[in-house]
Protein backbone atom coordinates (compact mmCIF):
# COMPACT_ATOMS: atom_id res chain seq x y z
CA UNK A 1 0.00 0.00 0.00
CA UNK A 2 1.35 3.23 -1.38
CA UNK A 3 2.18 6.23 1.73
CA UNK A 4 -0.80 7.82 0.12
CA UNK A 5 -3.05 5.73 0.48
CA UNK A 6 -2.46 5.10 4.07
CA UNK A 7 -2.58 8.98 4.50
CA UNK A 8 -5.65 8.67 3.32
CA UNK A 9 -6.75 5.90 5.63
CA UNK A 10 -5.52 7.78 8.78
CA UNK A 11 -7.57 10.90 7.65
CA UNK A 12 -10.37 9.05 6.96
CA UNK A 13 -10.34 7.26 10.25
CA UNK A 14 -9.79 10.28 12.56
CA UNK A 15 -13.86 11.29 10.92
CA UNK A 16 -16.67 10.48 13.77
CA UNK A 17 -17.94 7.03 14.16
CA UNK A 18 -14.94 5.50 12.21
CA UNK A 19 -11.61 3.80 13.10
CA UNK A 20 -8.69 1.84 11.48
CA UNK A 21 -10.99 -0.99 9.82
CA UNK A 22 -14.12 0.93 8.82
CA UNK A 23 -11.87 3.29 7.08
CA UNK A 24 -9.58 0.59 5.12
CA UNK A 25 -12.96 -0.74 3.56
CA UNK A 26 -13.95 2.59 2.69
CA UNK A 27 -10.88 3.69 0.61
CA UNK A 28 -10.83 -0.20 -0.88
CA UNK A 29 -14.44 0.59 -2.05
CA UNK A 30 -13.41 4.23 -2.38
CA UNK A 31 -10.56 3.17 -5.40
CA UNK A 32 -12.14 -0.06 -6.39
CA UNK A 33 -15.20 2.25 -7.84
CA UNK A 34 -12.72 5.09 -9.22
CA UNK A 35 -15.16 6.42 -11.52
CA UNK A 36 -18.91 5.40 -10.19
CA UNK A 37 -18.04 6.61 -6.31
CA UNK A 38 -14.88 8.44 -6.18
CA UNK A 39 -15.27 11.33 -8.62
CA UNK A 40 -18.73 12.32 -7.64
CA UNK A 41 -18.22 12.37 -4.06
CA UNK A 42 -14.74 14.75 -4.64
CA UNK A 43 -16.75 16.55 -6.94
CA UNK A 44 -19.74 17.09 -3.98
CA UNK A 45 -17.01 17.37 -1.08
CA UNK A 46 -15.44 20.33 -3.67
CA UNK A 47 -18.88 22.01 -3.71
CA UNK A 48 -19.62 21.91 0.00
CA UNK A 49 -15.89 23.42 0.63
CA UNK A 50 -15.99 26.05 -1.61
CA UNK A 51 -19.77 27.43 -1.35
CA UNK A 52 -19.99 26.49 2.47
CA UNK A 53 -20.03 29.35 5.54
CA UNK A 54 -21.33 30.43 8.33
CA UNK A 55 -24.54 32.43 8.40
CA UNK A 56 -23.90 36.21 9.56
CA UNK A 57 -27.06 36.38 10.53
CA UNK A 58 -27.42 33.02 13.26
CA UNK A 59 -24.54 31.47 12.95
CA UNK A 60 -26.11 28.22 10.79
CA UNK A 61 -23.59 26.84 8.69
CA UNK A 62 -25.02 26.03 4.57
CA UNK A 63 -24.48 27.00 1.10
CA UNK A 64 -25.81 30.25 0.66
CA UNK A 65 -25.19 33.97 -1.14
CA UNK A 66 -25.96 36.51 1.88
CA UNK A 67 -27.81 35.07 4.45
CA UNK A 68 -28.67 31.27 5.22
CA UNK A 69 -32.18 29.79 3.72
CA UNK A 70 -33.59 29.79 7.22
CA UNK A 71 -32.77 33.24 7.78
CA UNK A 72 -33.76 34.66 4.22
CA UNK A 73 -37.32 32.48 4.40
CA UNK A 74 -40.37 35.28 4.30
CA UNK A 75 -42.38 32.05 5.20
CA UNK A 76 -40.75 31.83 9.01
CA UNK A 77 -40.91 34.26 11.81
CA UNK A 78 -38.07 36.79 12.33
CA UNK A 79 -39.79 37.47 15.84
CA UNK A 80 -39.21 33.83 17.45
CA UNK A 81 -35.58 33.28 17.76
CA UNK A 82 -34.46 29.52 18.97
CA UNK A 83 -30.92 29.36 20.79
CA UNK A 84 -29.03 25.66 19.78
CA UNK A 85 -25.81 24.46 20.43
CA UNK A 86 -24.75 24.10 17.17
CA UNK A 87 -25.87 23.50 13.95
CA UNK A 88 -25.80 19.19 14.35
CA UNK A 89 -29.23 20.88 16.99
CA UNK A 90 -30.35 23.17 14.28
CA UNK A 91 -31.00 19.93 11.96
CA UNK A 92 -32.33 17.96 14.32
CA UNK A 93 -34.95 20.77 15.53
CA UNK A 94 -35.21 21.63 11.30
CA UNK A 95 -36.51 17.41 11.05
CA UNK A 96 -39.22 17.98 13.45
CA UNK A 97 -40.37 20.54 11.26
CA UNK A 98 -42.20 21.87 14.89
CA UNK A 99 -40.18 25.29 15.00
CA UNK A 100 -41.57 27.93 12.70
CA UNK A 101 -39.00 31.03 13.58
CA UNK A 102 -35.37 31.37 13.26
CA UNK A 103 -31.98 30.59 14.88
CA UNK A 104 -29.19 31.54 16.70
CA UNK A 105 -26.63 29.27 17.15
CA UNK A 106 -23.73 29.88 19.88
CA UNK A 107 -20.16 29.50 19.20
CA UNK A 108 -19.88 26.88 22.45
CA UNK A 109 -21.57 26.34 26.08
CA UNK A 110 -20.14 27.99 29.07
CA UNK A 111 -17.97 25.64 29.97
CA UNK A 112 -15.28 26.35 33.11
CA UNK A 113 -13.34 23.13 31.50
CA UNK A 114 -12.71 23.87 28.06
CA UNK A 115 -12.65 28.38 28.86
CA UNK A 116 -15.37 29.19 27.23
CA UNK A 117 -16.98 32.10 28.46
CA UNK A 118 -20.15 34.48 27.69
CA UNK A 119 -18.59 35.62 24.37
CA UNK A 120 -19.08 32.22 23.30
CA UNK A 121 -23.02 32.96 23.23
CA UNK A 122 -22.69 35.67 21.05
CA UNK A 123 -25.48 37.53 22.88
CA UNK A 124 -25.01 41.22 22.02
CA UNK A 125 -25.26 39.89 18.44
CA UNK A 126 -28.38 38.13 19.32
CA UNK A 127 -29.73 41.29 21.49
CA UNK A 128 -29.20 43.41 18.02
CA UNK A 129 -31.77 41.12 16.34
CA UNK A 130 -33.58 40.88 19.18
CA UNK A 131 -34.09 44.91 18.90
CA UNK A 132 -34.11 44.87 15.00
CA UNK A 133 -36.84 42.21 14.92
CA UNK A 134 -39.30 42.87 17.71
CA UNK A 135 -38.71 39.70 19.03
CA UNK A 136 -41.36 38.58 21.56
CA UNK A 137 -40.06 35.25 22.46
CA UNK A 138 -36.52 33.52 22.68
CA UNK A 139 -36.60 29.91 23.12
CA UNK A 140 -33.60 27.93 24.54
CA UNK A 141 -32.65 24.70 23.36
CA UNK A 142 -29.71 23.37 25.14
CA UNK A 143 -29.00 19.61 25.88
CA UNK A 144 -29.65 18.66 29.77
CA UNK A 145 -26.49 18.30 30.73
CA UNK A 146 -24.47 20.61 33.73
CA UNK A 147 -22.89 23.15 30.59
CA UNK A 148 -26.31 23.57 29.25
CA UNK A 149 -28.29 24.38 31.82
CA UNK A 150 -26.09 26.51 33.01
CA UNK A 151 -25.82 28.52 29.63
CA UNK A 152 -29.69 28.21 30.09
CA UNK A 153 -29.38 29.68 33.50
CA UNK A 154 -27.11 32.38 32.15
CA UNK A 155 -29.45 33.66 28.99
CA UNK A 156 -32.35 33.75 31.06
CA UNK A 157 -30.53 36.05 33.44
CA UNK A 158 -29.23 38.45 30.73
CA UNK A 159 -32.63 39.21 29.46
CA UNK A 160 -34.01 39.27 32.77
CA UNK A 161 -34.69 42.81 32.72
CA UNK A 162 -36.40 43.13 29.03
CA UNK A 163 -39.57 42.27 28.42
CA UNK A 164 -38.49 39.74 25.73
CA UNK A 165 -40.50 36.20 26.90
CA UNK A 166 -37.23 33.38 27.29
CA UNK A 167 -38.94 29.59 27.64
CA UNK A 168 -36.57 26.55 27.27
CA UNK A 169 -37.45 22.99 26.44
CA UNK A 170 -39.47 20.54 28.61
CA UNK A 171 -37.65 17.86 30.65
CA UNK A 172 -39.52 14.96 31.13
CA UNK A 173 -39.75 11.16 30.07
CA UNK A 174 -39.12 10.68 26.49
CA UNK A 175 -41.51 9.80 24.09
CA UNK A 176 -41.36 5.82 24.06
CA UNK A 177 -39.47 5.68 27.24
CA UNK A 178 -40.38 3.15 29.73
CA UNK A 179 -40.42 4.55 33.47
CA UNK A 180 -38.33 1.30 34.93
CA UNK A 181 -35.79 2.40 32.48
CA UNK A 182 -35.91 6.05 33.73
CA UNK A 183 -32.70 7.21 35.24
CA UNK A 184 -33.80 9.28 38.78
CA UNK A 185 -32.93 12.61 37.70
CA UNK A 186 -35.00 12.47 34.80
CA UNK A 187 -38.04 10.59 36.85
CA UNK A 188 -37.73 13.41 39.34
CA UNK A 189 -37.98 16.40 37.03
CA UNK A 190 -41.23 14.92 35.50
CA UNK A 191 -43.17 14.50 38.85
CA UNK A 192 -41.96 18.13 39.45
CA UNK A 193 -42.64 19.51 36.27
CA UNK A 194 -46.11 17.16 35.98
CA UNK A 195 -49.26 19.35 34.51
CA UNK B 1 -29.84 22.03 5.26
CA UNK B 2 -29.06 23.50 1.49
CA UNK B 3 -29.41 20.57 -1.43
CA UNK B 4 -25.80 19.98 -1.91
CA UNK B 5 -25.28 19.35 1.83
CA UNK B 6 -28.01 16.78 1.00
CA UNK B 7 -26.31 15.23 -1.85
CA UNK B 8 -22.97 14.90 -0.23
CA UNK B 9 -24.78 13.40 3.06
CA UNK B 10 -26.51 10.72 0.50
CA UNK B 11 -23.42 9.80 -0.94
CA UNK B 12 -21.07 9.23 2.27
CA UNK B 13 -24.22 7.22 3.59
CA UNK B 14 -23.88 4.80 0.92
CA UNK B 15 -19.71 4.00 1.78
CA UNK B 16 -19.87 0.82 3.64
CA UNK B 17 -20.69 0.60 7.15
CA UNK B 18 -22.51 3.88 7.29
CA UNK B 19 -26.08 5.00 6.95
CA UNK B 20 -27.57 8.42 7.17
CA UNK B 21 -26.88 9.27 10.89
CA UNK B 22 -23.37 8.54 10.66
CA UNK B 23 -23.06 10.58 7.09
CA UNK B 24 -24.78 13.36 8.75
CA UNK B 25 -22.33 13.28 11.79
CA UNK B 26 -19.45 13.24 9.78
CA UNK B 27 -20.65 15.99 7.40
CA UNK B 28 -21.26 18.56 10.33
CA UNK B 29 -17.72 17.62 11.25
CA UNK B 30 -16.65 18.11 7.98
CA UNK B 31 -18.33 21.62 7.53
CA UNK B 32 -17.31 22.60 10.67
CA UNK B 33 -13.52 22.50 10.69
CA UNK B 34 -13.56 23.25 6.85
CA UNK B 35 -9.39 24.32 7.23
CA UNK B 36 -8.72 22.03 9.51
CA UNK B 37 -10.28 18.47 8.64
CA UNK B 38 -12.34 19.05 4.78
CA UNK B 39 -9.41 20.71 2.90
CA UNK B 40 -6.46 18.35 3.91
CA UNK B 41 -8.98 15.16 3.26
CA UNK B 42 -10.05 16.54 -0.49
CA UNK B 43 -6.52 17.27 -1.28
CA UNK B 44 -5.74 13.68 0.06
CA UNK B 45 -8.78 12.14 -2.17
CA UNK B 46 -7.78 14.36 -5.23
CA UNK B 47 -4.30 12.62 -4.55
CA UNK B 48 -5.67 9.69 -5.20
CA UNK B 49 -8.11 9.72 -7.70
CA UNK B 50 -5.36 11.25 -10.15
CA UNK B 51 -2.64 8.55 -9.10
CA UNK B 52 -4.25 5.24 -8.63
CA UNK B 53 -4.68 2.50 -10.88
CA UNK B 54 -4.07 -1.44 -11.26
CA UNK B 55 -1.10 -3.08 -11.15
CA UNK B 56 -0.86 -4.69 -14.89
CA UNK B 57 1.13 -7.60 -13.90
CA UNK B 58 -0.80 -8.38 -10.67
CA UNK B 59 -3.87 -6.72 -10.38
CA UNK B 60 -3.16 -4.43 -7.50
CA UNK B 61 -4.63 -1.37 -7.04
CA UNK B 62 -2.11 1.51 -5.83
CA UNK B 63 -0.18 4.25 -6.26
CA UNK B 64 3.00 3.93 -8.85
CA UNK B 65 4.47 4.82 -11.70
CA UNK B 66 4.64 1.67 -14.17
CA UNK B 67 4.05 -1.81 -12.02
CA UNK B 68 3.37 -1.76 -8.47
CA UNK B 69 5.25 -1.50 -5.58
CA UNK B 70 5.14 -4.75 -4.38
CA UNK B 71 5.95 -6.27 -8.27
CA UNK B 72 8.46 -3.93 -8.38
CA UNK B 73 10.42 -4.51 -4.81
CA UNK B 74 13.77 -6.45 -6.08
CA UNK B 75 13.54 -8.23 -2.36
CA UNK B 76 10.14 -9.99 -3.26
CA UNK B 77 10.35 -13.44 -4.82
CA UNK B 78 9.42 -13.43 -8.15
CA UNK B 79 8.83 -17.49 -8.23
CA UNK B 80 5.95 -17.36 -5.54
CA UNK B 81 2.80 -16.15 -6.72
CA UNK B 82 0.05 -16.20 -4.00
CA UNK B 83 -3.57 -15.66 -5.51
CA UNK B 84 -6.29 -13.38 -4.12
CA UNK B 85 -10.01 -12.35 -4.26
CA UNK B 86 -9.09 -8.72 -4.34
CA UNK B 87 -6.96 -6.24 -2.57
CA UNK B 88 -8.73 -5.61 0.71
CA UNK B 89 -7.48 -9.22 0.93
CA UNK B 90 -3.93 -8.69 -0.41
CA UNK B 91 -3.66 -5.67 2.52
CA UNK B 92 -4.32 -8.07 5.12
CA UNK B 93 -1.58 -10.64 3.75
CA UNK B 94 0.41 -7.75 3.45
CA UNK B 95 -0.45 -6.66 7.07
CA UNK B 96 0.84 -9.48 8.40
CA UNK B 97 4.21 -9.53 6.42
CA UNK B 98 4.38 -13.09 6.44
CA UNK B 99 4.64 -13.69 2.44
CA UNK B 100 7.77 -12.22 0.63
CA UNK B 101 6.50 -13.09 -3.00
CA UNK B 102 4.29 -11.35 -5.36
CA UNK B 103 0.28 -11.58 -5.75
CA UNK B 104 -2.00 -12.13 -8.57
CA UNK B 105 -5.57 -10.25 -7.76
CA UNK B 106 -8.65 -11.68 -9.41
CA UNK B 107 -11.33 -10.06 -11.07
CA UNK B 108 -13.73 -11.97 -9.17
CA UNK B 109 -14.45 -15.59 -7.90
CA UNK B 110 -15.85 -18.24 -10.34
CA UNK B 111 -20.64 -17.51 -9.39
CA UNK B 112 -22.92 -18.80 -11.39
CA UNK B 113 -25.16 -16.51 -9.40
CA UNK B 114 -23.28 -13.12 -10.45
CA UNK B 115 -22.23 -15.17 -14.06
CA UNK B 116 -18.68 -14.92 -13.51
CA UNK B 117 -17.26 -17.40 -15.54
CA UNK B 118 -13.52 -18.67 -15.58
CA UNK B 119 -12.31 -15.51 -17.78
CA UNK B 120 -12.39 -13.78 -14.40
CA UNK B 121 -9.45 -15.40 -13.37
CA UNK B 122 -6.94 -13.59 -15.79
CA UNK B 123 -5.39 -17.18 -15.67
CA UNK B 124 -3.75 -16.73 -18.79
CA UNK B 125 -1.65 -13.81 -17.46
CA UNK B 126 -1.38 -16.03 -14.43
CA UNK B 127 0.27 -18.75 -16.80
CA UNK B 128 2.12 -16.98 -19.07
CA UNK B 129 3.63 -14.46 -15.61
CA UNK B 130 4.55 -17.95 -13.83
CA UNK B 131 6.60 -19.02 -17.55
CA UNK B 132 8.09 -15.59 -17.65
CA UNK B 133 9.65 -15.97 -14.01
CA UNK B 134 9.90 -19.20 -14.05
CA UNK B 135 7.34 -19.82 -10.86
CA UNK B 136 7.69 -22.85 -8.88
CA UNK B 137 4.47 -22.71 -6.38
CA UNK B 138 1.21 -20.85 -6.60
CA UNK B 139 -0.41 -20.51 -3.35
CA UNK B 140 -4.42 -20.08 -3.98
CA UNK B 141 -5.37 -18.09 -0.77
CA UNK B 142 -9.30 -17.71 -0.92
CA UNK B 143 -11.82 -17.33 1.83
CA UNK B 144 -13.45 -20.57 2.52
CA UNK B 145 -17.02 -19.97 1.32
CA UNK B 146 -18.50 -22.51 -1.52
CA UNK B 147 -17.30 -19.78 -4.55
CA UNK B 148 -13.43 -19.54 -2.84
CA UNK B 149 -13.55 -23.27 -2.87
CA UNK B 150 -15.04 -23.67 -6.51
CA UNK B 151 -12.37 -21.21 -7.49
CA UNK B 152 -9.66 -23.09 -5.45
CA UNK B 153 -10.71 -26.20 -7.20
CA UNK B 154 -10.36 -24.22 -10.46
CA UNK B 155 -7.12 -23.32 -10.04
CA UNK B 156 -5.84 -26.28 -9.13
CA UNK B 157 -7.48 -28.57 -12.22
CA UNK B 158 -5.59 -25.63 -14.16
CA UNK B 159 -2.17 -26.10 -13.24
CA UNK B 160 -3.05 -30.02 -12.60
CA UNK B 161 -0.96 -30.72 -15.92
CA UNK B 162 2.32 -28.52 -15.37
CA UNK B 163 5.09 -28.81 -12.79
CA UNK B 164 4.20 -25.54 -10.51
CA UNK B 165 3.24 -26.90 -7.22
CA UNK B 166 -0.44 -25.64 -6.06
CA UNK B 167 -1.01 -25.04 -2.63
CA UNK B 168 -4.37 -23.78 -0.40
CA UNK B 169 -4.12 -21.90 2.75
CA UNK B 170 -4.63 -24.70 5.86
CA UNK B 171 -8.32 -24.36 7.56
CA UNK B 172 -8.96 -25.30 10.50
CA UNK B 173 -9.66 -23.60 14.37
CA UNK B 174 -9.08 -19.50 14.11
CA UNK B 175 -6.09 -18.64 17.02
CA UNK B 176 -7.89 -17.76 20.11
CA UNK B 177 -11.07 -19.52 18.68
CA UNK B 178 -12.92 -21.59 21.58
CA UNK B 179 -14.18 -25.44 20.45
CA UNK B 180 -17.58 -24.48 21.52
CA UNK B 181 -18.02 -21.78 19.86
CA UNK B 182 -16.75 -23.33 16.34
CA UNK B 183 -19.15 -24.28 13.82
CA UNK B 184 -19.39 -28.20 13.33
CA UNK B 185 -17.83 -27.31 9.54
CA UNK B 186 -14.44 -25.62 10.88
CA UNK B 187 -14.43 -28.60 13.70
CA UNK B 188 -14.60 -31.03 10.88
CA UNK B 189 -12.19 -29.44 8.84
CA UNK B 190 -9.64 -29.62 11.51
CA UNK B 191 -10.24 -33.08 12.50
CA UNK B 192 -9.53 -34.31 9.41
CA UNK B 193 -6.97 -32.08 8.61
CA UNK B 194 -4.93 -32.68 11.99
CA UNK B 195 -1.13 -33.09 12.10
Amino acid sequence: MSPDIEILIQKISRLPGLGNRSARRIVIHLIQRKEQILEPLLISMQKIYNKVKTCPNCGNIDTFDEICSICSDNSRRKDLICIVENVTDLWAIERTSCFNGTYHVLKGLLSSINGQGPEFLLLDKLMSRCQLYGVTEVIVALSATVEGQTTDYYIKNFFKDSNIRVSSLAHGIPIGGELDYLDDGTLLTAFSARK
